[in-house]
């Protein structure tokens, strides 16, 4: 571990090409290495032609600065940590990926941490990232919900949360909106005449599916329109509990409903296929809407599915904008929801002119 | 960035916590630094109670040793860079889950890159990497396909390409078995009884879609079958094109194929859909096995798809391995690759016993 030759066979002298120090670009450029330094960290004052040349020196010998070194000088890393309980899933990953890019423009590199749901994995990934002296942290979870709170043991060291929220309302947590976003589905079905909403679902025990349930219920009431019994049911993330509920909801009722809002698209695509099979044709006859925007169900539902989609994107950038301020210094706390948006397809039977059946 | 007051306002105190030294370790285990620094590093002779003294005192005043100090002493950094061309998609997530793992066990760091396919932005991050003084480099693709070298600039720097594969000899690329694995889908068929395996896949450009249909033809002929006319069609990978070639295989032919060996799952599922429209019934008038075994598809389909798994944690965890090995010097070299294996459901048929039907 503490031997070079481990990296390097001793016979290989590339290395020294890489390993060009702040003495070599001097050097070249014919300045102290103090101007040298200042020249290339963009600190103090220098002449403007001076400054050239040594940038100049450096990009000719291909001088890459040595981040550990400055590291130590700047008490900045350049790095960050982006903890993840969910093995990077569907939901993680855009927003992980958007966060990274916004991160890397900044010159941050992002170190990548599956701690599952495993406290000490966790705990042992925290303890590593603070050796690596991380400039700050981001948390992720599975399904935007509560967990517990990440202590890093370095006050002042930035966290953000994002898709996860913990109780303490000094923590700042990026989410996204669900409750607007269950809203924006019911408001588009009453615009197309749609009356009888019902509302099925995923476990209750996501925070997710009780606020979505909260925004479809003050979005009929502000209507006018009432959630009658049985038109909200909850179950399971998945197409089978989509099918199983719209059969539950279509056979056995006099007056079905006229349109279907869905807790994800797995379940709405479950409840478009099993629709067809008991001779309803969305969107005529019921029209749905699910809750993701993920593609591969979007895309592969007949027809295309109408969804609310959470953003996840604009999720991580605002995640990696809102560490870049607090690493500068800024102070940002509590629980901010971002907008979600209305992908409008075929589903939903707005593509259909005049064709929205009443009842 | 030069201002330690970015990143902890001057009033905070605790920050001495983490930052305790080495010294402050010697001090409290009444040894010298040079003692301490023997024990904590576990190099060196030293009596085992000595050892003992000072790693309790170390976690007495909570002493974390700083990385990159320590890296500077060591010429490592103990961080891994990996740079994936798919934003980190659906085939990359796992097999750099099993990646993370395997390294964090030695201690290991994850630098996550996603250059997307920006060769320019490639670049940034492979300089940024080397900046870090990355003791290795993985690289990921997007289908297990040809892609171009990465040129860290430093020799001697190991380089893994996992689920990605460059046509330099000299570079290790670990790979799924695309044609064993379609392989050991026919076989499987064609012991169910199956004599007509018709072949619906993705799109040519891919690698992994020539080397499955050379897996598919082989097996065919291994087992004295021969593949007919407009049994192979190579289209789009989408569960639409699935159901487009199922009709299209179905409707005009006046002796269709018994069985379906498709490209991947969503390319199966729109299959089987489409099979259930037009009056056949999977798995008894036509056995159907797909290819990723991804648990989205696979449990939705109705019946649930048989399909050929990738195994992508096993390339992780190998990726992970061949890297450490790398990084203590062996030489790895040429593209590996490694098993497939096949997830019996009911799709194919194997569930119902004397069940299949001989045409």
């Amino acid at each position: 571990m503490s031997d070079l030759s481990h990296v390097l066979p001793p016979e290989d002298e590339t290395l020294a090409k890489p390993a060009r120090t702040i003495r070599d670009v001097a050097r070249r450029a014919g300045v102290s290495i103090g101007t040298a330094s200042k020249a290339l960290n963009a600190s103090g004052r220098l002449a403007a032609d001076t400054r050239a040349r040594v940038l100049l020196a450096a990009e000719e010998i291909e001088y890459r600065p040595n981040n550990l070194a400055q590291s130590l000088h700047r008490a900045r890393s350049m790095t960050v940590g982006i903890l993840s309980n969910d093995s990077f899933g569907r939901f993680t990953i855009p927003i992980v990926a958007a966060l990274e890019r916004r991160l890397f423009d900044d010159g941050i590199a992002v170190f990548m941490c599956n701690a599952t749901d495993d406290p000490q994995r966790e705990q042992r990934h925290v303890d590593q990232l603070l050796r690596k002296r991380v400039d700050g942290l981001v948390v992720t979870s599975r399904r935007a919900d509560v967990r517990a709170e990440v202590v890093p043991a370095v006050r002042g060291l930035p966290v953000v949360y994002v898709f996860a929220r913990i109780e303490n309302p000094d923590a700042l947590c990026l989410l996204p909106d669900d409750e607007g976003g269950a809203g924006l589905a019911v408001e588009h079905l009453v615009r197309l005449g749609r009356r009888r909403i019902a509302h099925i679902t995923g476990p209750e025990r996501f925070e997710a599916v009780r606020l979505r349930e909260k925004g479809w219920r003050s979005a009929l009431a502000a209507a006018g329109l009432a959630a009658r019994d049985g038109d909200y049911r909850s179950g399971r993330w998945s197409e089978e509990w989509g099918r199983e509920a719209a059969r539950s909801l279509f056979m056995r009722r006099a007056q079905p409903p006229d349109a279907l809002f869905r807790g994800n698209d797995q379940i709405a695509r479950g409840a478009l296929d099993a629709l067809g099979e008991f001779g309803f044709a969305p969107p005529d006859d019921v029209a749905v809407v699910g809750f993701d925007n993920w593609d591969v169900m979007t895309a592969a539902a007949r027809p295309p599915l109408t969804s609310v989609d959470m953003n996840l994107d604009a999720l991580g950038s605002e995640a990696g904008a809102s560490l870049l301020k607090m690493m500068a210094g800024r102070r940002l706390s509590g629980a901010k929801r971002l907008p979600c948006s209305l992908v409008v397809r075929d589903s939903c039977g707005a593509g259909l002119r005049n064709g929205i059946k009443k009842r």
